[in-house]
């Protein structure tokens, strides 16, 4: 019997309690061993919950049970969990987590005290809820150098853009829609400026490079600015938008990036709709992957998260291949030296003194205004021939 | 320093030696140890490889070395290569393969044999190429309880049937042109009628079942049958034909089957094609998720094959997690009994009497014939009826 405690009794923590409920039978099956839940730390009052006996308020409950040899932390945010998870790994309890906030900003720190204590910090869900990307990456595409991981990270962006596409919405109404539908909280600014998917993908690279990736080095553009226009150009070059996570891994450098990008309609992503992600990764050998699923909700996450503890209970040595080190500043490639197109958008006016600076593009007529696709150039290249031509009303990357 | 061995230098075999020494020092620093190719086994004359000092003729210079921890079978076939697995198992080495044909009809022997040496038998790339999809199952999805595996799972038909929807060819033609390209053999039999598919689910569906599930048990059809008006039926009713190998896991029970089926637009299946393969996995908490990419191919081959060889060099101890045991017949669902779910294809003549027997259905005119979507009931139940309305031209299963 295999003793485990959950941190947050929120939407993932009580997926976690659930499914070990209702699966047990198979959980013992696939585990070798019976997983039980002994305890659930949570502030709020359970005492009507069935098993009210499970639950407290005290740390240090969970934290000197000696039979509790995994515990899952679901509670979300940094101040507590960080403390939580450092003195639980210390006292060498292993630690499962969906929080992505934490994993992105501290994973290194707790890699280090998992090896010193020979226990294991894993966090699957922390990325594409239920889709597994995670262990893929350590174990599947390990004959591989991954040279790029791209992935549609943000399901409530993802349904704002879908229905944009398909219903012609503006971004405000979508928006509004998301929020009745739950898909986004009422201060959606984490999901829409794309906070979120930027410590998806910084914890997706990290991962791939074996160093920490930091949130602060990751350019990151949100969804607010797509708009109807854009919307109708995406569409007249065959293409949707998507809001991408990305990182590539070019002679030993890395870069990353979260911005809304154009995808040919004959991509695999170009077809990720709704509140669906996907993740593609490509390795020098296999080629392009791709990991498609709900990226959120109660039942998918903690999916993850009891995968996560499955794997624990079959073999609770820490293992190397799911860890990174500290950042490395000088791998980084600056954005502004990015080698990528971008559709620009451009005045009428501007028309004559685009085509003479870039004699090869087609220029096409929108609503209101003109557009290109750029050519093949850095983003600091481009600036300065657009800043020379007069600037431009909005641009939006390719994807490649 | 870990020495494996290679049998078979064919197309895979040599990819594995090919990544082994192009990717050397990233799958050092992956696997904790150098990887290296001490012998080649082969029948054919490699007298002029730069390095033919690897290749002999003789197995037992294979199963005789001590050295050599791991062999990774790529030589495809029944007969030799049953007897050097078995052999090499016996004698306490781990074996990695890409021969679906011989895990589909051998795999419960050769994990007996595998758990008494507590060494590995291990078979990612015999199922999909490429795409990770033995592991997830066995790994991510483990909170879960599978209930339903589909899968384009052969290149060839996908590329045939892709060349038919979007450029209205015969299959005859479309054939014809994936055999110039190298994508389908002289003799096309494995994969255009569904064998090369029906080893495959039967992999997976043993996998998620922990019984073998037999190919004599997967009612299996190809899709030399599939016609230019079947096309244009699909299309009207917002549908693409894929050949799909398909599982579902009922109160305990099993059935499977490859056939040609109808896929909603909607679904990330339809989406899928040329050569390319995906898997989708229906958990009961994670829903649905999907892998995909190069289902064959040298290179995305051997990526599976290099990342198994990994894992057992990471942990070369026998793990149940990838096995299943002896056929249990009684689990399975007849094809017959299985309820779906088919558009069927009728004369002018017959409407009235269709009409009669299936008064809810709407009955649509193709271009020389009319056809309908049954309702839901059992293959045998739909039977009866057609048999009573004077027969069927022909009938395609929709997808669920």
């Amino acid at each position: 019997m295999k003793k485990i405690a959950i941190i947050g009794f929120g939407v993932v923590g009580s997926g976690v309690y659930e499914i070990i409920r209702k699966n047990k039978d198979a959980l013992t099956k696939k585990s070798g061993e019976e997983i039980d839940v002994k305890k659930i730390l949570d502030i709020r009052d359970f005492s009507d919950h069935k098993e009210s006996h499970l639950f407290t308020k005290d740390f240090n409950d969970l934290l000197n049970d000696g039979e509790i040899e995994i515990v899952v932390e679901t509670m979300g945010g940094i101040k507590f969990a960080y403390e939580y998870t450092k003195a639980l790994l210390e006292s060498g309890k292993s630690v499962v987590t969906s929080n992505k906030e934490l994993v992105a900003t501290h994973g290194e720190e707790f890699f280090r005290i998992a090896k010193e204590k020979n226990v294991r910090y894993l966090y699957e869900a922390s990325v594409g809820g239920g889709i597994p990307v995670i262990r893929p990456l350590a174990c599947d595409v390990s004959a591989n150098e991954v040279v790029n991981v791209s992935g549609i990270l943000n399901g409530t962006t993802n349904y704002i853009l879908t229905k944009m596409f398909k219903e012609n919405d503006s971004f405000e109404n979508a928006l509004k829609n998301a929020q009745e539908l739950g898909y986004a909280e009422k201060d959606p600014t984490a999901d829409v400026d794309g906070h979120d998917a930027c410590r998806k993908i910084a914890i997706l690279m990290s991962l791939v490079t074996g160093r920490k990736i930091e949130c602060e080095d990751i350019n990151t553009k949100g969804i607010r600015n797509v708009s109807a226009e854009d919307v109708t150009y995406a569409a007249a070059i065959g293409c949707t938008i998507k809001l991408i996570g990305c990182g590539f891994v070019e002679n030993g450098k890395v870069s990353a990036s979260v911005e809304p990008m154009l995808i040919p309609a004959s991509h695999p992503l170009s077809s990720v709709e709704d509140v669906f992600n996907a993740v593609t990764v490509k390795g020098n050998m296999v080629d392009t992957l791709m990991f498609y699923g709900r990226g959120a909700g109660m039942l998918p996450t903690a999916s993850a998260v009891v995968g996560d503890v499955i794997d624990i209970v079959r073999n609770g040595e820490y293992n190397p291949y799911y860890s990174w080190g500290d950042a490395d500043k000088e791998k980084i490639i600056p954005y502004e030296d990015i080698n990528t197109k971008f559709f620009v958008r451009i005045e009428e006016a501007q028309k004559e003194k685009i085509a003479s600076i870039f004699p090869d593009v087609e220029i096409i007529k929108g609503v209101s205004d003109y557009g290109f696709v750029s050519p093949l150039m850095s983003v600091k290249e481009l600036d300065e021939k657009l800043t020379a031509a007069g600037g431009y009303i909005s641009r939006i990357r390719l994807f490649r």
